[in-house]
């Protein structure tokens, strides 16, 4: 039975309350202040590879909207991540938090040393957006709801527990605080408006249920490689290589 | 400079002896008889989304072939898994194994509690095999120049440590000893005919390492999910379900 417009967005939100990855147990250490250096490192390497695919995820949407209006709406995301002439963008204040833990940007920039499993599962969104219906696509976005909450837990705990932490590394977060309502209000209304029989709400919640697991995906990735007994992949970055001399 | 032929091959098996899931821990645990039944069974449903896999991807590089010929060398790749009239096919063997360990087939095959990251490597293989030049696509193809010495080995292991290991429950494996070698003889002289320039040969050994890390990710998840400490991600089989009755 198709749901109330009411109904169906509680259901997406409780996707949210028993998937997301606020819940994942790296993230209680990060916020925390008990990862490592190099755990810090290895999170922030892995999670650029993340960054660099969100505008081509964006971009691979855009391709597939007749609408100029969708069109429109959408490209904000881009010029968000990718920068304008006022704004450097999300993806050089990601390597601005590179430079503040202490490593190459270079390195990050190349994505080398990112472990296969962080690639194939942000790769699996970039594909899913492509091949799947434009609902689909919108709703797989439909994670940025529960994004704002962990962003100001993150800036909070990263700021209690790490010298690195401060106005400039954590740009990216601040500003996302203020992004990520803007997009996710749009999408949320447009899934809401699209998904108008049970069919479309089943694939819709299934497509944010699938973006969940992208996302849970990378942080069990990253916590089984670098977090004690670490197995880190063949290819993975090693700690304490490409790093950038501090200055005193 | 491009190697020779003898030189370029010995770097392709370099790539194995250095990157094969044959040095995974999770491979030691479960030849050497350490994997309870639900961990055993958890590498069964998720293997079996490899398997269910292998006749997509073959298909996917039988679709961009021109060449008659190279399609009909190729073919009997997909009859292998798929079956025929006369060989019920590697896929059904495989559900014979699930039927071996406990596990409900229907289930199995229903391909639900999969985990992510599982899809999301074996996925990233057929994709490759889509997008990628053919010498890519049949390069990835050679972690069978691996397999039939972890094949002997499981076999083995399996027999000596485990009750649900016999003839019947192990025919995947001992069928494929005679099928892999097959393949892999005439997908390695493919390879070391067209990789003629110094750039085939890096990209034929990228697709190579490529595929040693799909390999490798799937037991990095299955361990990661299944052994202590155990973090099964949203979604994943819970040990002890789906289970059939045991004949006493």
């Amino acid at each position: 039975m198709t749901q109330t417009r009411e109904a169906f967005e509680a259901r997406l939100r409780r996707i949210g309350a028993e998937r997301y990855h606020d819940k994942h147990p790296f993230h209680d250490m990060l916020h925390s202040g008990r990862c490592t250096p190099d755990q810090v490192r290895a999170w922030v390497i892995n999670r650029y590879y993340y960054q660099h695919t969100i505008p081509m995820k964006d971009a691979a949407f855009m391709s597939r909207v007749e609408e100029p209006a969708l069109r429109r709406a959408w490209r904000s995301r881009i010029e968000d991540h990718d920068g304008t002439a006022e704004n450097e963008g999300g993806i050089e204040r990601w390597l601005r938090l590179a430079d503040a833990v202490g490593l190459d940007r270079d390195y990050v920039a190349s994505r080398q040393g990112v472990l296969p499993a962080t690639r194939f599962a942000c790769d699996a969104y970039v594909r899913f957006v492509r091949d799947k219906t434009l609902l689909e696509a919108v709703a797989s976005s439909l994670t940025e709801l529960f994004a704002p909450a962990i962003h100001a837990n993150r800036i909070e705990g990263l700021l209690a527990h790490y010298d690195f932490a401060d106005d400039r590394s954590l740009s990216y977060f601040k500003r996302r605080l203020s992004e990520a309502p803007k997009d996710v209000a749009f999408g949320l209304k447009w899934v809401l408006d699209h998904a108008d029989t049970q069919e479309k709400q089943d694939a819709a919640a299934a497509a944010l249920e699938f973006k969940t697991d992208v996302l849970w995906a990378q942080l069990d990735a990253l916590h089984s490689a670098y977090v004690a007994p670490a197995r880190i992949p063949p290819g993975g970055w090693q700690p304490g290589t490409h790093l950038i001399r501090v200055a005193a």
